[in-house]
């Protein structure tokens, strides 16, 4: 049956033992992708070594508007041909926190096997990593980028955590990751955890996960350039 | 530095192929394990033909309520002693969906150091097969076993998902999947998606997707008695 496989890929840098063999091997027997940017999707299965030339796979670019005519046209060509399909992330999980689930509710639309394979997300191991309820949870992509607008949808965070227990989780550009400390270390109430989960599975890997009044004991309150997942959590 | 090891182990028999080897290799090095339950933890480090004997081996296991001071004992006992320390749960990510999160918050108020281990998630890859929104999404637990308190329930996270655009992720035991999928076909709006994912990454895994108008065009409308992730959203 024709299959759409969801291929996770390394969280940090070239961290292929984070990908299990048994999606290696899937991986490595495909030719057509769907990709979030097709450079980095070439690099990633150049080191699983494919049997195939990378000039014969074809790599489809998923648009950033989400209205990714091209990438549908490949998908959906593929499928008539009776081949199996790949969706790549730029990192981690496709269709999460990235712009895939267009792809995989074509798939469904169109009655297409959906298999997703077991990999690395930086989203599920910083809330297993945060000590924070992981019996209900929510995720919120980016919050806006300047600090009034941040702090604001911080405290918002926080009233949604007290009021029903949940663990809220969101993202940031590296970059931008001290200017979130410092924001959170600011706005939010001295009992409230905070947590902070960089280059997970990479080398430069750090986890924080502590009350406000703890964080603001630390010696070093500063945030290295790195991807980062940031929790926010009331406890009872 | 001591460190507490967030081990994922298989979520549908012994698919022990979706464990990366690096894991496997982590896990059989150890003889400290803090469970949810001591039996199942014990099978799975046994298949990973562990260097030393089970006998030789700690297992704690969290209590229900979650004031575990048993697992507590064992896991500072074992930090004193300079003993790294991992933590099972009963299937997929400890610390998501299961009490592991209590033992994490210890560790990190003790300074010890939480690394968690890449591996099989029923609500991630739930996620990345729904085609759904992936850059928001909330996760509840159980619903309401009741068709009545379900059915309003359902209606609650429809509007949920039709105000904030989040996808709503939920579980119910094995034996209510049939009666949530009713419940769900009678209670949702004809455009709501409505998704189910059961036995990922098994034998019988089964990932459906659809609008509910499409839900009641299919033939076959009866769902195993096995462990499933349900999802609602509204698209826009």
């Amino acid at each position: 049956m024709t299959t759409l496989y969801l291929i996770p890929t390394p969280i940090s840098g070239n961290a292929l033992h984070t990908i299990p063999p048994y999606v290696q091997e899937i991986t490595r027997n495909l030719d057509v992708f769907i990709t979030e940017r097709a450079k980095t999707a070439r690099h990633f299965i150049k080191s699983l070594e494919p049997a195939k030339r990378l000039q014969e796979m074809i790599f489809a670019e998923l648009a950033d508007n989400q209205d990714s005519n091209e990438a549908e046209k490949v998908f959906l060509d593929a499928v008539r041909a009776g081949k199996d399909v790949g969706l790549l992330s730029e990192a981690g999980c496709p269709g999460v926190a990235d712009p895939g689930a267009a792809i995989v509710a074509l798939a469904h639309r169109e009655g297409v096997r959906v298999a997703p394979l077991t990999g690395p997300s930086s989203l599920l191991m910083a809330l297993m990593a945060s000590g924070m309820n992981g019996q209900s949870f929510a995720f919120h992509g980016y919050l806006p980028p300047k600090r009034p607008e941040l702090a604001r949808d911080l405290r918002r965070l926080e009233n949604l955590s007290r009021q029903n227990g949940q663990t809220q989780l969101f993202i940031e550009t590296p970059y931008r990751s001290q200017m979130v400390l410092e924001v959170a270390l600011e706005t939010l109430q001295s009992g409230t955890m905070f947590g902070v989960a960089q280059d997970l599975t990479g080398a430069a890997e750090f986890i924080c996960s502590l009350p406000i009044r703890d964080w603001n004991k630390l010696k070093k309150k500063e945030l290295e350039k790195l991807p980062a997942v940031f929790m926010v959590f009331v406890p009872k």
